[in-house]
């Protein structure tokens, strides 16, 4: 199998690969250009007769699911992060695989965690080729210095629906660890003592993959109510001991940020929303659960209490900051789409207007729409940005992938999508001449707060206008660049190898950005 | 294009065509034998970018919807009965056709009720080629003249779902009538003033249809909560003043059984179950909306309450008495696919455990298993049964196609099925030597229950059994049609020409009987 061939020139000026892992891929084409063609993907046919009558498909153990799913050499096995650093399912599914001699696997996780570093010998002695998901850490770092077989393909959680159901990817084996499910497979993850919350990001893995296999340790008497996952999509249920650790699914961070210059960025985020009348009656707003995004939504808090307005729905990544709003009143929905922290779960348990979501409803570009433009403000976060605009979310600017793409690329659809970052880390430049990594082309993001100004994307007239008398420290782009640059000097390129190790896809599975091989 | 063509016996011993609207299709080959091979329809990929970022989808009246959604000669529309014989849709929808001088249509509804007898103009002018789907009344009486231009194909509701899962019906334009929806698209049935329940039906319609309309009186701010319909399926919203008449979702009797026959049959019936152990703590039952089944619910409760058990869960067509039965406690869960009256949609909307599910999760025989075979006790009516216990529930004795077929061939998948019928009707005796129109295979039967006596299918020797001592009246099947036939003679052969006007699928897809004209 060629690892990549074919490099072209993009429509955002990357070289990329249009051969990855032996298969044909598309270039990108430009914000909304591609329109794809095709079918989507038709999963074999089932029939009832081929299931068991009494609705029991509990078998014993993980390892009889897969050898029954057939697990063989060179197949696509998924796996989910509803436990995020909690996950106890990947590192056992390639021990068995490993056991029984498998080769060349394609692991197709919504995200890998640190949690799953035991997988690089894996990676090593070739029972996995490569990863086609978020590489959080150690993975990640893995891959950059070229050691990874295959190429890896990063897909925001939008795009990994997108792919599945497009028949980009097909998945032979998909593994569900689900916090509650029943022997014909219903599964949920709000209740149980390891509930997580939900399990969007297993849908189109249920509803595409040949075999999918649930795997719970808390087995419940038909039905298990709500069906998140739907048991008719599911051949095999398996009862563990523990599925996954739930005290693990807490983000990075999920408290307030007290650090001063968060704070400051984060009252001039909301500053800027509510001077250029984003804010209103009836708006909503998707923000992260770092501890700048938190604070953030708690200004908009005090927005809607001054004003006595109420937030039609706030798209989450919930904890208990919008969980409180929520029960507050001071929102009217919670659009969830991954829980957090503990008290995003009990919520999502408990009232009805904390609704699951799924990169489906939310995400997917190749749907008849989704949620992701509908939403006023979206406040995001990159590791880098340019002075195009242009944002990068996956590596640092020394060139490593450390970062997962989750659903930023995703959410980028919304009306106004802001992104409050520090001028410099570390003393490292955060606005350089040009991204390491395209994520975004600039076209897409259109303000930047730091703690030294705000830079408002030139294609967005009617911000600047409506900012111009505000008395907000409005810059350009280039001044904030020059600012940063004055403090810590100009940033060193990264050293780079010409190998590719891992493309960055777009919304639309066309290839946006290569990731190169880390020298020094 | 050839009406039928290419008859066979199929592994019933009934004549049917191979040839259906100029389609293959494949005879009846018993039940379980059939294995699909290919893989299920793959609609068309859309994309995000085809569609209103702002998530506005409305479109000012049904006509524009239509026209935009490219409505032309042959193509095949549907529409569904949660409104039952409240529906305003289906007629609305062929007045436009008409209007737009469009021909030759398949209409496919979810079923067609007494309502709809507007639309037998437009099958006698050609703008609807057919209906395939289940017709109640008038429509059934015209297609069984020989009126219709094509041959109706009946489905079961999960054979509906299967049948469109499958490619075997590919539908151009789905209408979908919502007692609430948002501009998005995301619909529901509980909530709003015309509120039916659910809107189970029209899922598979809504993910397989390549143009999906949702028309509704009740248009909310975006999230409309629950989406029982994914406005990521939909292509257009149309706003209308009525959308259907929800106190006309009350099927025909929604009331206990005043006649002692029926009566009876209920008592009979309930101490079958209990005598042959079929009620048990954790036990699960189907019953219909009529008053019999009613009546044995009601029993069902008092055996219930007597042992101090509970059930896990009735599968529904809901109403007030199972409703009750939710609230006292004395069964978990509801799992509904239809509502039958205001009290099950109340129900419905302020319960948890009242669980909205469709023909994809309880009746799709190509999935990997549903919740029919689950259930410990189906009760069921039918038209007429014969002396090998095959059934009819399609057409009287005379031939007259007048009965839906609904989910009845899906729900002998239970357990233990059991008919509760009279011994005859206005003279004429249910048991025959062989059916009319043969819905369902002897086999998948166990009981007859009529007022003077109880038969037991030879198959189920455990109930048998564990019967004989109970004092129950047990008879076999021909020693009922014999007592029928010494109180009313023996019946006559209905009048039938050679002409075959509609087929009745099994719930594989396979062709089970053919339908004929009625001469006199």
């Amino acid at each position: 199998m060629t690892k990549y061939d074919k490099l072209v020139t993009n429509a955002a000026g990357r070289v990329v690969p249009t051969i990855i892992n032996g298969e044909e891929h598309i270039p990108f084409m430009g914000v909304g250009k591609y329109k794809p063609g095709g079918r989507k993907y038709g999963p074999k046919i089932a029939s009832c007769a081929d299931y068991p009558e009494d609705g029991n498909k509990v078998v014993p153990g993980l390892k009889e699911a897969l050898v029954r799913s057939g697990l063989k050499d060179g197949m696509t096995i998924s796996t989910h992060h509803h436990f995020r650093n909690g996950d106890l399912m990947a590192n056992q599914v390639f021990d068995i695989a490993k056991e029984l001699g498998i080769k060349d696997l394609r692991w197709f996780p919504s995200a890998s965690f640190p949690c799953q570093e035991h997988l690089v010998q894996y990676l090593e002695d070739g029972t996995i080729n490569r990863i086609e998901g978020s590489m959080n850490g150690p993975l990640g770092r893995f891959a950059s210095l070229g050691k990874m077989k295959g190429v890896g393909v990063l897909r925001s959680h939008g795009g990994r629906y997108q792919a599945i159901q497009d028949g980009e990817v097909k998945i032979d084996i998909a593994v569900i660890a689900a916090p509650t499910a029943d022997a014909f497979g219903n599964a949920n993850g709000v209740n149980g003592s390891a509930a997580c919350g939900l399990l969007g990001f297993a849908l189109g893995d249920s509803q595409y993959a040949d075999k999918v296999i649930v795997v719970t340790y808390n087995l419940v008497p038909f039905p298990a109510i709500p069906w998140q996952i739907h048991g008719n999509y599911v051949d095999y249920v398996v009862e563990v001991d523990k599925v996954g650790l739930p005290e693990k699914i807490i983000s990075g961070t999920t408290q307030i940020t007290k650090s001063p210059d968060r704070l400051l960025i984060a009252e001039i985020t909301a500053g800027f929303c509510e001077k250029a009348g984003l804010i209103y009656d009836g708006f909503s707003y998707q923000a992260g659960a770092g501890g700048t995004a938190l604070s953030i939504g708690n200004y908009f808090g005090d927005i809607l209490r001054k004003n006595n307005w109420k937030a039609a729905f706030i798209r989450a990544g919930s904890n208990k900051y919008p969980v409180e709003m929520l029960e507050e009143g001071i929102v009217s929905y919670i659009l969830d789409g991954q829980t957090f922290d503990l008290e995003g779960v009990r919520s999502m348990r408990e009232n009805s207007n904390h609704v699951a979501t799924s990169p489906f409803t939310s995400y997917n570009y190749h749907g008849k729409g989704n949620f992701a433009s509908l939403i006023d403000i979206v406040v995001l976060g990159a590791t880098e940005v340019d002075v195009n605009f242009n944002a990068n979310v996956v590596s640092h600017s020394d060139g490593y992938l450390l970062h997962g793409i989750g659903g930023w690329q995703n959410t980028l659809f919304g009306k106004t999508t802001i992104m409050p970052i520090p001028l410099f880390r570390d003393r490292i430049p955060v606005i350089r001449d040009e991204v390491t990594t395209l994520c975004a082309p600039g076209e897409m993001i259109d303000v930047i707060v730091t703690e030294r100004g705000i830079a408002i994307n030139p294609l967005r007239t009617d911000l600047i206008e409506k900012t111009k008398s505000s008395g907000l420290p409005i810059k350009t782009i280039q001044e904030l660049k020059a600012e940063a640059e004055a403090i810590c000097g100009i940033p060193e390129k990264p050293d780079l190898g010409d190998e590719i190790i891992a493309v960055v896809k777009w919304v639309d599975g066309t290839v946006i950005d290569s990731v190169r091989r880390v020298i020094k």
